[in-house]
């Protein structure tokens, strides 16, 4: 049914997913890609080109469906699977991650977390099971684990993802603020929590508000 | 020197920055535009392009000087101005916001928390003072607040940008899993912390590693 999807359009299907779930929340059965670009802040062409993409076409003067959208727009993402997660050291953001039900409303249920803290090892922190880094292999195993969070400082960074590989991990989101080396083989994306401030930074120094 | 910079180069400059300060510890004084490009996850001829909207071109055979290049994207970034931030909500992601010594680095101290928790409001957290949400126009105020975060609950998160608006704060951050609606003239920026797991959770049904 889809072909394969530009990666950029990939990149922006979660943000119509979370537009179209908010959207319908909220009443309308239909959607307009004007209202849904105002949404997404893309611009509308886009928003027809993307959807194009999954096969799915508005009507003139009457737009999406919106459950067919979010019904389509999931099934591109994979949403209707589940992919365990493992979240990698329990600092502040490790416990908000561990803790966002967000993840596992989208099919990203953190299963475990491993840290180093002995204190930590053995006990449950909201709902999820504490193991020590070592137990990698058998944690990723036990839950079958997709995905790795690594949530640890910078200098433990190459360390956690090295252990996720051995432990037959093949797709690892890194918060920590260095880069990470792995195998050819192993997805890794990297999240700049200071990216969208820096965005901002830049109106703010222009002197204009955001346009798209 | 710079004249208006396309909103999606805007978007992948602090992804140019943060691979050259990698790159620049790791000890190269130069940089290809095939290096960069891998580094920060984009076609070679992109980079160059992106580049070129500085002012800034490689030289044939060599690339780009790194520090160089640092500057000049710092400078196009503002990076060289500071936005002093003020984070409402102190959960464990506001906590870690707080706490992220790379809003510091990048320009974003947080200089303020608010938080409706009594048992926290007149305390310091990580260096941080923490304030009722009803002082929000003093703190703005006092600290000279350019950027607020909202780490609030969904339910919270209107009202909380609502607060901010009125304090006087033209740019927002929203990590809260909800829309806010501003006024015209502030820019709202959203943070949906699952996208990244949806694109690896994509090339994952895909069967196929990331690709550009």
């Amino acid at each position: 049914m889809t072909n394969h999807i530009p990666e950029a359009t990939v990149a922006r299907l979660p943000v119509y997913l979370r537009s179209l779930v908010a959207l319908a929340a909220t009443g309308p059965t239909t959607v307009s890609s004007d209202v849904l670009a105002e949404l997404a802040g893309v611009n509308a062409a886009k928003v027809r080109k993307d959807l194009s993409h999954l096969g799915t076409h508005g009507t003139r003067g009457v737009g999406y469906e919106v459950d067919r959208l979010v019904f389509e727009v999931s099934r591109a993402l994979g949403v209707a699977n589940t992919w365990p997660v493992v979240v990698c050291g329990l600092g502040n953001l490790g416990r908000a991650l561990a803790n966002h039900t967000g993840f596992t409303e989208r099919g990203f249920p953190v299963l475990a977390a491993v840290d180093v803290d002995p204190a930590t090892v053995g006990t449950v922190v909201d709902g999820v099971p504490v193991h020590d880094p070592s137990q990698l292999g058998a944690v990723v195993e036990e839950h079958g684990i997709a995905i790795g969070v690594i949530t640890t400082p910078a200098e433990a960074a190459q360390d956690t993802a090295d252990r996720l590989v051995a432990a037959g991990v093949r797709s690892i989101l890194n918060f920590a603020p260095t880069l990470v080396t792995v195998p050819d083989d192993v997805d890794v994306r990297a999240v700049d929590l200071s990216l969208e401030l820096q965005i901002l930074g830049y109106h703010l120094q222009r002197g204009v508000p955001v346009a798209e």
